[in-house]
């Protein structure tokens, strides 16, 4: 593979990514696993292991944890455990994520318009419901 | 903002995701809603959301989903919402997302080797317990 | 069924319980889809949506929620779900909930000693991991 | 406490199974962590956890899994640990459990008519929907 110090968020391309991401399933021959069903199931499992690392902690609590390294260091890598498994999703999907991305954040800006819900999370609340 | 058009996986590097769905946030003042622990909430309700779309479904009825447009098209927005909020997260947490990823996968590799658990879900949870 | 008014904590037992959540399954002819896979993909995303509830609040917040009765019956019935479902999964796995509940609580006690993890989470955290 | 036999589902009431949950907690001082919000987030960490154990599953397996006692085992663990901590919940709120099951079972036959659903869990996923 590519050198690691190539991929850096300021210059490495989606496509790049979902390779990587593809390459460590096909050489574990995990595709036959790798169904929408099963992906989502395992996107919610990793998203309540991130969520774990919160559990119990109150707010004041998890400013300092942002200063801890080593906790740092496992929020990172819960997160890029779920990114992976989107990335896996994608792949099976065979869609592009930049343009899934856009197309939601537009319509997104149409659901929660700025002047409506700015700063308030009630009405975007309400208007999700 | 830039062309939607200029968005695919094969040009788009992850800052410029980051970048709109920072723009997202900022425009709508939510920046102090955002803190590390409630972001990871987000994220597993709207990996819920995305596995709900598969509740109850057989695996024969998943893969006709494949071929379902709409279908398709609510998946794809559900996984990018949990995108969305990855990239937020990582916004947060000011953290570099294709060195997060590109580091978890070099972890993965040496916890899941490819001669164990090629083509085979059992040694991988055996591993993973 | 019997009179609603019979079903009071201090008087139900778990049975009944499980009996009303069974008929409501029979009626429906949903035995078929109730395997244990896809009633843990239920409970987890009936989880979800009583997590949704507080999603962005803040603690003070959550306070101030108890004393509203709207949101109050929201939660309840929320949770309610979840319960709901974790009757369906004891009966598809023919298991007795009340003892299933009450070796699992001797089980914590002996992997949280109380004089270790008195008033604190991260003891707890601790020995979860 | 009671002697362990005494539980059993067709002789426990719910107050019982609260009371063994409220005690475990009270001897951990734990009833400051107890809170709505938090008690929601374990709810939903431990249904991942629960279905953690079908990750990657194909369904001819899960119908194996239920005649291995040991996974059996596990999930019935893991299925109790989400229930014990609906019991805190319960608890937090000071509401009654039997109560908001029977009145929630009530509204759901309301929400999914017997005689439109029957077997047919596509109306079902189009009436939540």
């Amino acid at each position: 593979m590519s050198n690691l110090t190539d991929f850096f968020d300021s210059k490495t391309n989606i496509s790049k990514l979902r390779q990587l991401a593809q390459d460590f399933v096909d050489e574990r021959d995990w595709n036959r696993y790798h169904n929408p069903k099963d992906l989502a199931i395992s996107i919610a499992i990793e998203a309540a292991e991130l969520m774990e690392l919160f559990q119990w902690i109150e707010q004041k609590e998890v400013e300092k944890m942002m200063e801890d390294d080593d906790k740092l260091l496992r929020i990172k890598e819960e997160l890029a455990d779920v990114m992976i498994l989107c990335l896996n999703m994608v792949n099976t999907l065979k869609i592009d994520l930049s343009q899934a991305i856009v197309e939601k954040i537009e319509k997104n800006k149409a659901k929660y318009p700025a002047e409506l819900v700015k700063g308030n999370y009630r009405k975007y609340t309400q208007l999700k419901g």
